[in-house]
């Protein structure tokens, strides 16, 4: 029954804490101390490596973040289920930051933070959030958390999902050959997409161009899905006014990327949104009950989709 | 039974728009094609000047904005009520920006921008809302607004007015005796003050040295509240972490002022909030009504405390 915690060890001492305090019978440990193999049924992982195969009673594997792309599926045997981490320090995280990021380019922060580097003191006309339209992609825990809060601002709130979604006040779009429409309505797009092969290399200049003029990014998907040459050269010719990226390609974003000092770009490390480790490991102690009593885990993967 | 506005022209055909839509029968009239000064019982103006004494029949005085010190109530004649704006776009406005302000403080983003100079890739740890510890000083309609917006986040939320008030989940302080229990737990100062004799310069270095090290301030209240050679001291001193200021004194801040160009300090020209003509003119026309059924208006100002 013994759990085993691979990733960041200072949240790992967290995690550890955590599982004495409410679960004193179940046994976490801290990698590469593994103890007897054969005793681990339960590994939590950023990148589980051998781990998978070489484990030999191993029943589940958790990510220790919200997503599973930087996992290899094909490396992992067919029958382990793979679970994602669904708690609410990461809603809580992204929450913030998305609506800061939206309220940032509501206000025209950038512009105003390019004034004050040119010591210009001048104010612009204030646009009502009811004519503000924020456009959300992928409408999963995170894209509605995010929704909803946005609305409480009066933002003319929409959301574009591959299957079918409702949100209260959210004007809902579903499957690609609504994508068009929704990208049409959408002056601040905020991409929460997962990466799966679909997803890969999504917001390109095609994306771009069926944007309105003037529209804002806010991408706190995964890097691969945003061409930053296309980002670029929209940025370039204005047709885009902003772009606030928590993600790139590679990470870390090399020294001499050009994203880096492109004007109205904001980059921040991947920082968006994280595990809290006491919830996270309440959430994992949660599944660990459901597998026990046979019910369903919250947040197992399709593994055939990716997500 | 005409009204005459006086503030910027831009706006003031949003308001005659307004007026000929929802209150034909109320003549409105555009600073300075007066008309007959006779016909004249309501003002709305910003800098009202002289009209204050040689309107003739003037019965009432609103002010464009929702604060009254730009108007020098010494030269208004006693009997003349004075009306601030209150109406809900100047609340949105500045629920908007101060949201943005203490979102950009907590999530650590005038770091991330000093990394993002250095093309540095470095997270920092994410401290969860609970443990930040928002201060609002002045409970006033925006004061309270902008606390119950904070509350959804999960911020530790606290606020100060010079007479009692109670919000639900707030942490409510009154009076300069509960002032320095109210700033020892303050991580995050907003100041939404009006300006009186009491409450200029109250932001100075004994006030700051109350608040713990790390701090930051956003001011959205009046200018001359604030001793700015007290911030840059408390700043370059890292006893405050960083400022986000949308009033300074003088305003326009002049080129050469050391404020432009502090690192941690984002300057905005004054445009936190600012009423919405659509609906200032409405909240106007309802004061109208009230004051023909003799009713209090709403906003009506106490001139001897000044707001």
């Amino acid at each position: 029954m013994t759990v085993l915690y691979k990733a960041d060890p200072a949240r790992g001492a967290i995690w550890a804490e955590r599982f004495a305090e409410v679960a004193p019978d179940t046994p976490l440990r801290i990698w590469p101390d593994i103890g007897d193999p054969a005793s681990i049924r339960y590994l939590v992982a950023w990148e589980p490596g051998d781990l998978v195969t070489t484990l030999p009673n191993l029943d589940v594997l958790f990510s220790v973040g919200a997503g599973v792309d930087q996992l290899d599926l094909a490396r992992i045997p067919p029958h382990l289920p793979v679970v994602r981490m669904i708690e609410p320090g990461i809603v809580d995280g992204m929450v913030e930051y998305v609506t800061e990021a939206v309220l940032a380019i509501h206000r025209d922060l950038f512009d105003y933070a390019q004034q004050q580097q040119a010591r210009v003191w001048r104010a612009m006309p204030l646009r009502p959030a009811a004519s503000r339209r924020i456009g959300v992609l992928g409408l999963g825990m995170l894209g509605t958390a995010v929704l909803e809060r946005l609305r409480l601002f009066g933002f003319a709130c929409a959301g574009w999902n591959r299957s079918a979604r409702t949100i209260d006040g959210v004007d809902c779009f579903a499957g690609r050959d609504a994508l068009d429409a929704f990208l049409a309505r959408t002056d601040v797009l905020v991409c929460l997409l997962p990466l799966t092969d679909a997803t890969r290399g999504l917001l390109d200049a095609q994306l771009f161009a069926k944007l309105p003029a003037g529209a804002s990014l806010v991408h706190v998907g995964r890097g691969p899905q945003l061409v930053a040459a296309d980002l670029l050269d929209a940025l370039q010719r204005d047709h885009l006014h902003s772009a606030v990226l928590d993600v790139t390609d590679p990470e870390p974003l090399p020294a001499d990327h050009p994203l880096w000092t492109q004007p109205r770009v904001r980059i921040t490390p991947h920082i968006a949104s994280a595990t809290r480790p006491e919830s996270g490991a309440d959430a994992v102690l949660d599944n660990l009950r459901r597998r026990r009593a046979g019910e369903p885990m919250i947040g197992e993967i399709d593994r055939a989709r990716g997500y």
